[in-house]
């Protein structure tokens, strides 16, 4: 970091770009969440859907963390899900199950059933919420990033109704029915794509897509003939955005040459992989986020310091680093400890710029 | 396997310390399971406790695939967590739910009241059925394979309760306190080694170890620091029992070489990672079990025999591999499928002699 310059309001994007910052940038994924107090009050109040589908509900949220943290980036307060409600599934959250697909696919008749709306019929809440947030955000230099979910891991909660430990359904599909598989990835891309760029549109500074499941179900040769394809064509066509796409995904060790092959100006890391690793592996002139494990936020400072100072010296000062954990932050985090996590890393990274 | 020689009855024990054998020796994980109509006709009659505490009944289960299919070794029907009751934990197998710990360890001190019995007091119908197994088998030359799971997987049920998609729990616990991480470790260790000894007395040919969640909770240091000098303890326990001993973990790709490094003749490896990258990391000199992904098992033959084909090639013919899945077998596996997949690895492995 001897080129460091002081430009904290745009460290983040800087970072994306792999440009020189004068210390690493950090946000969390799921920032926005049950661990914080102003959140759970919220949703005392009402359903994360009905958070997600009120503008101004979704921005409050989305904002709460940038109040409460010296974070670096926002994210939209969303979910990878709704999507799925425009091509025609009925989605639900059911506290203590998570997500349920009332009509799961379970043929390809039910394939060619799914249709392929605009986000801006469908999803027209969170693109408002984004105009809100940029709007209150962009005083303070600080961006906001849009996501949505990568084609893999939105079939497979289209085909399992839920969250999945083993895929068989989604990859019973795509082994036996080849044909359907690529008609429904073909129709998660187009909605896919056009949601994301109507979010840059709307004035997200950048994109994080989230192959969240495609590493835990599948293989590298599976990967690479049922998966990389679609996402190839997804971040080409996300190239269209104008705007840093992060590609994240978790459990893909195995391949992540492939999985970065598929485009992204980040890659996005779990923290089952060493930093060091990975990084080797997609290349240094490509920027990388991660990888804190999020549980080691509930233990005591001083052993998650250890953590810490592991990936901030994996990452080894090089610019290109974005902080962040390696799977979304755990609802009984102590808020202390986020609160510490973020200014230890500004303030640790700032050494080795010394 | 130019010098492969004709000795069908010791096929799989052979691979298991990289001898030449006439052809691929094969085994599936789970293979004695509700996939098979024999199986589902007793657990009408039976709960899943039942069938594993009466030797009797574990044992004909275990014999079932054996006569159905030209398997080259048993797996003794049992379960990795009734180790925990022996210990003080409450187990319940709950339809549609999976296994339920009802008094899960909560706090340092449930870790000092767990119990550390020998198998002989509470695992005596596993021992027996054992015997039996092996007194059936024997005349045929087939070997019976013992097993166990692996301290942390068996950590993660006690302290989750059950199945877990993030292990919150148990790494919190692991990660904010230490001392009693180790002494749950230390006791699992003690249990599990005694337990897979006593196996191997009773008769088993051969061990398996399972750790099945320890690569999907943790990172390579989590693993090296938490982990590690546990398994490695175990497996040097295990050279006693003078049996080849199977090393098999899911996830673990980014540190193969640190899970291999604990142990094992044989390391077991997951679908997830090509097993000629994972034979690479481990070195020739080891045998290497997998890793067909059991989903393609309910794809058509066609398709299922490139998936197969491409397994049989990344291993290419060395001695010292034993075919498997990549994870069990699933619930809704065609059995044709099966005896197609047993006698093809056997026809096509040939070929590699020739």
């Amino acid at each position: 970091m001897a080129e460091a310059v002081n430009t904290p309001e745009s460290r983040f994007l800087r970072a994306c770009r792999g440009l020189p910052v004068d210390c690493t940038p950090i946000w969390l994924m799921r920032q926005a969440g049950r661990y914080m107090p102003e959140y759970r009050a919220l949703r005392e109040k009402y359903t994360i859907l009905e958070m997600i589908r009120t503008p101004e509900l979704a921005a409050e949220v989305t904002l709460q963390p940038m109040r409460a943290f010296d974070l670096d980036a926002a994210i939209i307060f969303a979910d990878i899900l709704p999507p799925l409600v425009g091509m025609g599934l009925e989605l639900s959250f059911v506290p203590g199950k998570g997500p349920v697909i009332h009509n799961p696919i379970s043929s390809t008749h039910d394939v060619d059933l799914l249709g392929t709306p605009p986000a801006k019929a469908h999803l027209a809440p969170t693109l408002e919420a984004i105009e809100i947030v940029v709007r209150e955000l962009a005083p303070r230099g600080l961006p906001l990033i849009g996501f949505a979910g990568a084609p893999f891991t939105l079939a497979s909660y289209a085909i399992e109704g839920g969250g999945s430990k083993d895929y068989a359904k989604t990859k019973a599909l795509m082994y036996a029915e080849p044909a359907a598989w690529k008609r429904l990835m073909d129709k998660l891309v187009t909605v896919q794509a056009d949601y994301l760029l109507e979010q840059a549109r709307a004035g997200a500074a950048a994109l994080q897509v989230f192959d969240s499941w495609a590493g835990m179900a599948l293989g590298k040769e599976a990967y690479l003939r049922y998966v990389a394809p679609y996402n190839t064509r997804l971040f080409t066509t996300l190239e269209r955005a104008g705007v840093p796409v992060i590609n994240f995904s978790t459990g893909t060790f195995p391949y992540l040459e492939e999985v970065a092959a598929c485009g992204g100006d980040v890659i996005g890391v779990d923290f089952r992989m060493p930093l060091s690793a990975a990084w080797g592996k997609i290349g240094y002139d490509r920027a990388i986020q991660g990888n804190l494990d999020p549980i080691t936020l509930l233990a005591p400072w001083r052993e998650l310091r250890h953590h810490v100072d592991r990936v901030l010296d994996e990452a080894g000062g090089r610019p290109g680093h974005i902080f962040n954990l390696g799977h979304g932050i755990h609802r009984t985090t102590p808020v202390d400890n986020v609160r510490r996590l973020v200014d230890y890393v500004h303030a640790r990274s700032r050494e080795y710029a010394d």
